[in-house]
């Protein structure tokens, strides 16, 4: 009876065990092999960002049509330069933990459904937190004049105390 | 030993089915209580929709960045009435299955991840198919004025072929 008892915790253990690690790697991939929605894309080669991120850019922007849509995948860690852009830009936080900074302001922390509104020509950087990816769609109006690269987010700013 | 095999075969059935069910449950809700990233919102009550959809707004435009965001569910069967962008528009498919048509052009199906730029001034519509919630994220140029609403899609229209 013993055994029998045994048998059944075993077949029950092994069922849930298999469940909840089905359910977490479809999380724990986050960041890593593609977004949860858009794909990854290819890495970023260029040197406007620090750390490994992709971009899979979803729609060019055109004469006729000044928005360009990109959904870029940061891993852990992964920001880019100081930058601004001419006619401003939207942040879609579709997955993980990054960061936000404009510049003279502190940090904020960034969570999957928030949204920041990026005013044109003010100088900010976004990225990664430092211990998970994070995935964000950025529309950005071009119409304005090409986004303008600035000087690197030094390890200090990075790791600078943020608010919520 | 029968009985012992068949509680063994209970228990584990009894695994299989809560583990496939827990997941189901979370795509099964979409388009009932809320996206999958952003708010539901309010439920749509203007007679420009067909069926039952929320809107959230994520960005209203101003006068420095014309882009507007809004996230938008619809049911099973909804969808919008014939209309068009003066500045155009781009939708990002978040979850379900949804249709997208162009006037004098046939519909296309749209799954979670496509990506639709609608040319300025085109009518068009876009909806849930009918056994299917759908989710988007619409990003519309309101700088060339506000959208222009049209007759309403025909049952006809709606369940005509499409093409993937």
């Amino acid at each position: 009876m013993q055994s029998f008892k045994s048998i059944i915790f075993f077949v029950a253990a092994i069922g849930i065990y298999s469940c909840s690690k089905a359910q977490k790697q479809k999380s724990a991939n986050m960041g890593k092999n593609s977004s949860l929605i858009f794909p990854q894309g290819e890495k970023i080669t260029n040197k406007n960002f620090t750390g490994t991120a992709y971009l899979k850019m979803l729609v060019e922007a055109d004469s006729v049509n000044p928005t360009a849509v990109g959904n870029v995948t940061f891993e852990a860690g992964a920001r880019t330069k100081w930058h601004l852009h001419p006619g401003g830009q939207i942040l879609l936080v579709i997955d993980g933990v990054g960061f936000y900074q404009e510049k003279d302001q502190s940090k904020k922390i960034l969570r999957k459904g928030d949204v920041v509104k990026c005013p044109p020509n003010v100088p900010h950087w976004h990225g990664a937190s430092a211990d998970s990816g994070f995935i964000q769609v950025a529309v950005t109006n071009n119409q304005k004049g090409a986004t303008v690269w600035l000087e690197e987010v030094t390890d200090k700013e990075y790791n600078a105390a943020y608010h919520q």
